[in-house]
């Protein structure tokens, strides 16, 4: 029986908890030890550290503190790992806890995170998704359901201090370039909700002033929000420090790619199962920059789609040059249409595709100007058939009768 | 037994086939006439019109005139075709040319066409590819074989006038924000080259002198270049004129996400097998913008990957925001990196990017400021094994000693 | 969250619950009540009760008391269910117990059980297998681990009495075309070890001396062993009395086809959640008599096979007409001596085979006189190359350093 | 290109054809020659040499002369093969003759052949599955279509004299416990008929007496009728001759596991290609008696099944002992009799079950008294859906309105 390393309390706040962090630092003090060869369990939150709550109103999506995300279970210390190694992380198992058998997704307003299409959806919305096993429906959503491909939206190992400061510089410099901008082109360092863990003092307060923020992914991983790497993939992260200083939490129930909804997958608190082993100098033999990963052996079969084509013209019809993301927009767009023609509402939609295994493909890059993207989306965890056919769409779910909540913008 | 509607001579220059064409331009004659329910079968020259040679030098990939580009058979009419429809296009069966068992992947030079990576593979180079069956090898690439997964590159319907205008325009105005560039932001109209099928006289330089490229994936699908629009997928593409007006061409015996090496995936002439029906009024009734398509019932198992992330951080440590582009071509360096370990030389490694099923993920589009995208090798197409162990790469080929051939530019 | 409807104690003997049973009797009082719609967990005992215990002697497998199996955890009544009913049960999840993490394989000796090649391995042995979270290995068979696809190996609704009769009748006059033979050809009703549930008293004692073994497989389903029968399974079960009457129980962590080894599967206690509905008269409206079921969206894969054929000559030469059960005995034979050229020995073989999720298919049944079997030996769970190459086998384990447990028999 | 070294003549008969032959036999002369590593391609007649044709009456099949079955093209030499080494066959593609894009399936007379279920189906029947590129559908079976999934029925090397007469004693002995039977226990040498290639005069005359009949799955793998033997498979032979003398016939344009309907799978006439290598001494080093094989990367993903299962309880009530085939005939009628349930006629069904990509799996044989088998019949191949729901079955397909060509027999 794999010992739980870290283990948190839901009905506390995170900041109670000093194996918990949300800043990234290299002085961080590790919460816990284990060696190459182990398996172990630890403990998260989920990433807002309990902000949102298993109702039917979105006002606390709306009135969320994302400075405080995301609370981090960690770090933990690989003895032996050095600077230059690859730390290797068998994800054996990821589960729910018993007395929280739901998830939340949900749209933040642009006014405070925004997300993919905020244009489209500028407004707080909040779906609420329960746990039936390996499966999942909402209250909030009718006529699906499928199952879980849980895994951690974050993971990665501590930044040494050259690291910590280059990210800090350039996304400094990049907010530079348009700091009045809403939403923020990136989350600077801020030291008002920042936990740094077991730092006390003088010493804690300089590195939350300085501690990166964990909302984008980075060199270590981070907060990657790749769907795949799911319970029983294994990956390959860069060690920059003496003890490596690994850890992990945002946890995610399921996910489409990109996570296009921001607030985000289905979020969840819940448990991981980790073994660890290290390859030594493994960086420079494999050349490693960014971490790289084994997809797991047990993922759902969702594998009739529909898919969706988008290009690099946008809404408007203005023209961009080889922009996948653009591309991509169009793709759920055309995805988001198509869906209410069966009876779904647009933000119904939209959560499917933030929250449901969908793929999203780079289709092509290179045909200028116009890049293309695809939007898979698996019929398979619908109850009805979606699939095009001679005599059109029929109603098949009445969505507006029980629509996603919205709070509206408070003035 | 199929009918086969238009024929190709590969001995003779597409210019001399009144069934190919080589712009998009709605007033292009219909070259042949089939029913809802048919099936029937299509010949296609190769996307360069046979400019590209089975040999060992890459001086025809480095002068080739894309202007040209591409040459497609059609366009064919459907009967009760009209605009607003869906034509449903069932992919039966590609197939290739028993005397042309082979197939091209270049790189261009940045000076002509240049490509995803053009800033590190600056000059012209290409590899031969042989098939063998449903398999294909390249003797400019050793130790690895994969099953083809034959697609079409480009296919789609007729535009209509307004449709033609706002693809001029829209590129146009792209082109003009930096007319000098190399490469060019966008291919515009250029007469010179073009072939407009069966139209003659002043009407046929008229419109050669507005038909739009083909290069780019459009509204009506066109260069998609998708690599699961395989043999035994069904499309639905919109239709906007009498007749539809289905054009084919750029058969690809095998491709990878992006496409990104531009010339492009694994090039081949060869012949398609369509079975076509129309969802009356579809556009409407299913909010069909761009084209839809359900995927192949059978694609290779090529399941066991590794894989590899790319941040929005580029080559020379810039940030960018949320752009997808760069993070995939981050990804894309990390996984040609990774395999010059096990002794290929990096051309080698990005053509299989090119050519082999690689998929490439948008993984995460909200994180701010890192786009994450994900770049998934499948490992089982090589006849060693490279996944990481703690033993480090072993060098499993000798790549530098039969590279891929190159051409230097010509000053 | 699920209620749990039955609950055990491992450290209870299974005869002190009275919400189980080891016999099928239309007569065994319903211990819980749910309604369709309902979801609901249920605990099991290993199908022994705990005869087996995790060490490193086969004592335990040979001296085991094969009258007393399989203890099942129910009956549940299903509100509103009535004979020709199908009951629909969604298994939504299957787990192991925190103080649990491990399961057990045995080959019965052939005095006391036997199993499908117990001639060849005619003396009691045994595996432990650890769980990882999804995936599991035994300290008795080097180099493989593999994830688990859990499932019950039995599962059915009460039979009514004329069911039971015809079982009783039937089984009874197998046994009598030889009853002396050891193994025995079916296993009788038993009252020694009988396990009515609630039943007291002369009612009790009167079912306990009819009631049905639950050894094979029968119309209601039962002791089926089918390793797709896994969580995320969807199952149509016949219903026979009124309230249905639910039981189940056997659970495995993993299996493959056929069960061969008898004891069996990885055998392991653990709990079950499923969701129940009804289909009213479905068994006249489809045409049911045994059950039907659908596939889960979950299971590994373990795709990449090595396919071995048997044919239905026996080891000796002898020839069977259209036998499968010989043809599939020989693949499994010569599955074992392939193995046993990489290091392991004939037991350790054996036993991959029985716990791991190898295929078997029932290639041909016409082709007279001889059937064909295959068996697929999935290839991934091997952390060596098994594939045969040119330069023959290279010795990968050192099966016999640390072979699994024997027990010889007793005079 | 590969070259095609066995060529066939549709509008001929194969005993013309003297790189043809129907017996197995040590001294049927070479007919070419091919080095290890050479890849080339083979004709093939269907197993019957032309007998059946595309019509709509089942005479041919009820008059068919089994004695001339199977015609196979071949023996091919492979340079350097000596007995006791392995056969290495890449099967690089399989296809159809562009002027034969149809098959066939049937039911062959209970007085003439039989057939797995020929006591349900005791008179000639016949389907006609026409071809369509990848996919297939019948116009004697409304409802469904599917990709092939094409492979040899039949392929092995010659035997040598001892391997003959081994087959010969025993499948004699087993045709002398009951000589009478109808249809009989083995088909036996039978000289009428046999074509032996290019042996001449006595020695022909002499082979043909004692050539072993093509009929039944031997040591050296012949007709296995093997499914997933299909296109892109590597199969692994035994040598018995110097030289090796490989034969192959009896393609299949798709088949489901068993070959129930004997007259079999979409038998077809078309072309196989191949590329050959050796294993030295491989049967020794690998402990191989019959051939193993890995899949192809590339089949048909239906993969949504209903799976039925089947005991070994038969049609009458009658318990057999641990017998899977008994097993899986029940599985096999559960099935058709759902499908009736649909509209389809019993015919209709079992040609299905013949024809597309089911699957049987041996399920459980230890449980005594009863065999478990399951029939996986995929759901993607029906334009209707067949899964069982609350409401009951709706009529999907009106099969009696053109049911399957049958023939009386004759008395």
């Amino acid at each position: 029986m794999a010992e739980t390393i870290i283990k948190i309390n839901l009905n506390e706040s995170p900041y109670t908890n000093d194996k918990v962090h949300n800043r990234w630092h290299p002085d961080i003090p590790m919460v816990a030890k284990v060696k190459p060869g182990d398996d172990f369990k630890v403990e998260c939150y989920d990433w807002t550290g309990g902000q949102i709550k298993n109702n039917d109103s979105a006002e606390d999506v709306r009135d969320v503190d994302l400075g405080q995300v995301h609370f981090l279970s960690g770090p933990i210390e690989v003895e032996g790992a050095e600077p230059g190694d690859l730390l290797q992380v068998e994800i054996l198992d990821i589960g729910t806890f018993e007395e929280s058998q739901w998830g939340f997704n949900g749209f933040f307003s642009k006014q405070n995170g925004g997300g993919f299409l905020t244009e489209h959806f500028p407004e707080a919305q909040k779906s609420i998704w329960d746990f039936n096993g390996m499966f999942t429906k909402s209250r909030h959503i009718p006529g699906v359901e499928f199952a879980g491909c849980l895994h951690p939206g974050l993971i990665g190992c501590l930044p040494n201090r050259e690291l910590l400061d280059t990210w800090n510089e350039r996304e400094q410099g990049l907010v530079d370039t348009d700091p009045e901008r809403i939403p923020e082109l990136a989350c600077l360092p801020e030291a008002r909700v920042a936990h740094m863990g077991q730092m006390q003092g003088a010493e804690r307060d300089a590195a939350a002033a300085e501690g990166a923020r964990t909302v984008p992914p980075r060199e270590h991983g981070g907060n990657c929000d790749i769907k795949d790497l799911t319970r029983g993939s294994t990956v390959y992260f860069p060690v920059y420090q003496d003890g490596a200083g690994l850890s992990v939490g945002d946890l995610h129930f399921s996910q489409g790619d990109g996570e296009i909804t921001f607030c985000g997958a289905i979020e969840m608190a819940g448990w991981i199962h980790m073994r660890v082993n290290l390859i030594k100098d493994g960086m420079v033999q494999y050349g490693v920059k960014n971490p790289i990963f084994k997809p797991s052996p047990m993922v759902p079969k969702y594998d009739d789609y529909l898919i969706f084509e988008g290009i690099s013209v946008d809404e408007s019809g203005g023209q961009h040059y080889l922009d996948v993301h653009v591309a991509y927009r169009q793709a759920c767009l055309n995805a988001i249409n198509y869906m209410t023609k069966f009876g779904y509402t647009k933000a119904q939609a939209y959560a499917i595709l933030g929250c449901a295994p969908v793929q999203g493909h780079i289709s092509g890059v290179v045909d200028i100007p116009n890049a293309c993207a695809t939007l898979w989306l698996p019929t398979d965890i619908f109850d009805f058939d979606m699939h095009p056919n001679a005599n059109g769409p029929t109603i098949a779910v009445d969505g507006a009768a029980n629509d996603i909540p919205k709070a509206a913008d408070l003035d």
